[in-house]
C-alpha cells in the first residue's frame, strides 16, 4: 500500500478559494455546454426537446448564434498591426482592401506600439493612456490625467487588482444586490466582508439611498471597517441607470464616512434612451461638487471593450482610472500591476479604438455608424420586446432596463416549486433554471447567482439573442409548464 | 479644515501587497525610461553619455531596439482571424499575399473558435487544448487529457492562479535562488513562506540536490509545511538545463514528503546543445517512474508563447498541465479560472502555433524554418560571446548557459563599493546596476531582484540584444572605470 501523502485536497488548499461561487459560468453553463456538444455530434441517447442552446447566460455579444458581428473598422486596423507587411510591403494590394484612414491610423499606431508581441509598460502603452485621458475630458468636461489610468486585461483584472490592493482581510465592502457575482467571488477570495446594499426593485431598480445608510451603519454596529462601496451604473443585472441625484448623494456619502467608491462603468455606451436618461461618469459629479469633495473623495471608475457596442470580450482590454488616491497607495497599484507584467496589447488597442472612433470626416465612418447603430437598436428592442413578454406570463414581473445588456425577471415562486426544490437541495430559482434548460435549450442564470431580496426569486438573460419572438415564446411555454406542474 | 479620512493609505491597504517587491519593472526600469524619453525628446539638461537604451533587463524579444521579428506564419494566421473578410469576401487578393496553408489554417481556426472577440471556455478553446494534449504526447511519449489543461494569459498568469489555489498563510514554498521574481512577489503577496533552496554557481548553476534536502529539513524544524516546490528548466537567470538524473531525484523526493511539483518549463524551446543537454520535461521523468510514483506525484507545468522562438510577450499567451491533482482541487482551479472569464482568445491562437507549425510539407515551413533558425542562432552565439567577454574582465565569473535567454554573470565586488553602496542603503549590486545604466544607457536587473548566496553580487543580462560586441565593450568600459574608483 502507498504511504504517499498528496499535498493539495480540499482540507489543505487555500480555504479563501472554497468560499468563492461563480454562478454565471456554474453548474448550469456546464450543462448547456454539455448539451451543445450532444446536438453537435448527435451523441445525445435520447433526442432532446430542443434543436439549439440559446445562450442568455453571459454577456457575451460576439459568441456563435448570436448576431452581432465585430465592427469592420475595429478589425481592419487589428489586422494590420498583426501583420505589418500588409501595408508596407503588400500596400498596393491593402490598398484594395482598406479604406486610406484605416490603413493611416494603424500605420500611426504602429509607429507608437512598435510589435504588437513586444510587452508594453505595465501600465500599457502611454500613447494610449493620453487618449483615454482626452475621452474622459470630452466626455466629463474636467481633466484627466494619464498617469492615473491603467490598461487592464477587461474591467474583471482591474476590479479584481484594485480590491486586492485596498482590501485587508475582513475590510467591508458594500455591494449592490443584485450585483455582478464578481465582486462577491473577489471578496471571498481576499476574505474581505461583503456588505450588501437592496435595490430597489419596485422602483425600477433605483438605488435606495436609505439602504446605502442602512448599510454602512449595520458594517459599523458589527465593527467592520466599511472601507468600498461598488456601484454598477448603468447596472448588472438590473439595466438601471442612475440620476444625477442620487449619485450626488452616493459622494457625499463616501466623503463624510471616508469610503472608496468604485465604479464599475462597463455599460456606459449601452444606453437605451439618452436624451431622458443619459450615462453620467462618476467622475463627472464628483468633480463638479465643491473642491473640497471634489479634490477628496477616493474614485476608481472601470470600463471595458467587452461590452458597448464593440462587444469584444475575448480580447481582454479596459481601463480603471485613480482619482484622489494616495500617491504611496498608488506606486502600490504600480507595483502589483507589474507582476503581471502589461496587458494584452490587442486589448490595449481595442481600447484605443473605443475611446478614439473613427472621424464623421474620414471613409470608415458611414459603415461604423451603421454597425454601431444596428447594434444599439437590436439590443433596446429586445430589451422592450422581451420585458413586455415577461410581464405578460402570469406571475412574473420585469422593469425596464434603461441599459446595459440584461434583464432580471421576478419570478413568483409557486410554494409547490421551493418545496420541491429544498429536496433536490437547490435554491428553487436555480432550478426553474436548469428545468428551463433541459426543457427549451435556453441558458439563463438564476437570481441567486446575483443575490436577491429573501424570499424573491429571479432569473437574468442577456438581450442579445437573435429571433427574440420564438425565444420569449419558447420561455412562456416552459414557464406555464412549471406553474401548471407547481400548481 | 477638511475632516475628510480616506479609506487608503499605507497604513490601511492591504498590507501583503506591501511586502511584494518586483525588481524586473522596478526603480532601474523605470529610471531607463526616463533617459528614453529624455533621449528621444531631447529634453536632458545636460548631454548623456550615451546615444541609446540598451534594455537587457527583461526577456522581451520584440521590443524596439531589438532585431527579433514576429515570426511571418503566426502573424499572416492572426491577421486573417482577426478579419476574416480578408480570407473570404476578399480571397482573391489574399491568394496574392498569403500561402495557401496559412488560408486554410486560418480558415479551420475560424471555424472552430468564430469570433476572437468571443469569450471561449474558461479553460480556453476546447480544440486548442487538444492539440496541446497531442504536443505533450509526442513530446513526452506519454498521454495528456486536454481536460487539464488549462489556457492562461502568460505562464504567470497560471502560475499565480496555481500558488493562489494551493497555498495558505504560511504554507512553505520552495523556490531556487536565484529565481524568477514572479515566485517571490506571489508568495509574499499570499502570505505564503518562500524556502530557498541555492543552485551551484560553481558547478553550472545545477541543481544541488543536498541544498533541496537541506531546505525541506529547514522547514520541517521550523514547523512550516512543505507544500510545493518550484523549479525553473531552463533556468531564469541561470540558464541551467537539468540532467535527467536530478530530475528523477527531485521527483523522488516530492513523493517522499508530498510536494507539488511546479515546473517551470518556458524555455523549453530555448536550448543552445539538444544532442548534449536537451530539454527533458517534468511529466516526462514523472511518468517514465514507477507506477506508484507516476501516478501519485502532483505535478503543474507551464510553458508560454512569449518565450521559445515566437517570443510574443504582449500577446499573453501560456498554458499548465496538471498531473496526479485530486479531482475536487480541479474544480476549485476551474472555479478560479472562470472568475477571470477566459485567457486572450489572441493568446490562445498563439498557443496553437506553438504547439502545432507548419508542417515540413507545407508552403510556408522554408521561411518559418529561416526565421526560427536564426532566432535560436542568434540566441545562442550571442550568449556565448557574452559569457566568454564577462570571463575576460576583471573580477567577473560566468558560467555558459545551456538554454533560456539571460547570463547571471557574478560580480566581485570591492569592499569600497560595498561601503559606498551601504552608505545609499543600496545593496552593492543595485547601485553597480544603477551606475551601468547612468554611464552606458544599459539596463540590466541587480542579481539581488532573483536573489543570490549572501555575500555575492550578480546581475541579470539578456542574450537578445544585437551589436553584442558593442554591448560587452561598453560594459566592460564601464566595470573596469567601476573597478578603478573602488579599489
Amino acid at each position: 500500500m502507498s504511504n504517499f501523502k498528496p499535498a493539495l485536497s480540499l482540507d489543505t488548499i487555500n480555504p479563501a478559494t472554497l468560499a468563492v461561487q461563480y454562478a454565471v459560468r456554474g453548474e448550469l453553463a456546464l450543462k448547456a455546454d454539455k448539451y451543445h456538444q450532444a446536438l453537435v455530434d448527435k451523441t445525445h441517447s435520447e433526442p432532446l426537446p430542443f434543436e439549439k442552446i440559446v445562450t442568455a447566460n453571459i454577456g457575451n455579444p460576439q459568441q456563435k448564434g448570436l448576431d452581432q458581428v465585430p465592427l469592420t473598422y475595429w478589425r481592419q486596423v487589428i489586422s494590420l498591426l498583426e501583420y505589418p507587411d500588409l501595408m508596407y510591403k503588400h500596400e498596393e494590394l491593402a490598398k484594395q482592401i482598406y479604406p486610406a484612414d484605416v490603413i493611416a491610423r494603424a500605420k500611426s499606431l504602429h509607429k507608437e506600439i512598435g510589435s504588437v508581441g513586444a510587452y508594453t509598460p505595465s501600465k500599457g502603452v502611454l500613447s494610449i493612456r493620453k487618449r483615454v485621458a482626452k475621452f474622459i475630458e470630452n466626455r466629463d468636461g474636467f481633466p484627466a490625467d494619464p498617469e492615473s489610468i491603467y490598461l487592464t486585461a477587461g474591467a474583471s483584472a482591474g476590479v479584481a487588482s484594485i480590491l486586492g490592493v485596498a482590501l485587508q482581510k475582513g475590510d467591508g465592502c458594500m455591494i449592490p444586490i443584485p450585483q455582478y457575482p464578481l465582486y462577491t467571488a473577489t471578496l471571498a477570495y481576499l476574505e474581505a466582508e461583503p456588505l450588501p446594499y437592496y435595490l430597489a426593485e419596485k422602483a425600477d431598480w433605483s438605488l435606495d439611498h436609505n439602504s446605502l445608510l442602512k448599510t454602512v451603519d449595520e458594517g459599523k454596529k458589527k465593527g467592520i471597517p466599511v472601507k468600498a462601496l461598488v456601484i454598477i451604473n448603468p447596472g448588472n443585472p438590473t439595466g438601471a441607470c442612475l440620476s444625477h441625484a442620487a449619485m450626488e448623494a452616493v459622494v457625499q456619502l463616501c466623503y463624510k464616512e471616508g469610503i472608496l467608491l468604485l465604479a464599475d462603468e462597463v455599460y456606459q455606451t449601452n444606453i437605451f434612451d439618452p436624451k431622458h436618461r443619459p450615462f453620467i461618469s462618476f467622475k463627472k459629479v464628483l468633480k463638479g461638487m465643491s473642491e473640497e469633495v471634489a479634490n477628496s473623495v477616493e474614485l476608481v471608475s472601470f470600463h471595458s471593450i467587452s461590452k458597448g457596442v464593440s462587444g469584444e470580450c475575448g480580447r481582454r482590454g479596459g481601463y480603471f482610472e485613480c482619482v484622489n488616491i494616495d500617491p504611496e497607495v498608488m506606486e502600490q497599484i504600480y507595483k502589483m500591476a507589474s507582476v503581471t507584467l502589461c496587458p494584452p496589447v490587442s486589448g490595449q488597442v481595442g481600447v484605443d479604438l473605443m475611446v478614439s472612433p473613427p472621424l464623421p470626416s474620414e471613409e470608415s465612418y458611414p459603415l461604423w455608424e451603421k454597425e454601431t447603430s444596428l447594434i444599439q437598436n437590436n439590443l433596446k428592442s429586445r430589451s422592450f420586446l422581451m420585458a413586455e413578454h415577461f410581464n405578460k406570463m402570469e406571475g412574473v414581473f420585469c422593469n425596464n432596463a434603461e441599459g446595459a445588456m440584461y434583464l432580471f425577471p421576478r419570478i413568483d415562486m409557486p410554494p409547490k416549486a421551493i418545496e420541491a426544490a429544498k429536496k433536490l437541495g437547490k435554491e428553487a430559482d436555480v432550478m426553474y433554471a436548469l428545468d428551463l434548460l433541459d426543457a427549451t435549450g435556453i441558458c439563463a442564470v438564476a437570481g441567486s447567482g446575483f443575490g436577491q431580496e429573501p424570499g424573491t426569486y429571479h432569473v437574468r438573460v442577456t438581450a442579445l439573442c437573435p429571433d427574440t419572438a420564438e425565444f420569449i415564446g419558447r420561455f412562456g411555454k416552459f414557464h406555464k409548464e412549471f406553474l401548471e406542474k407547481y400548481k
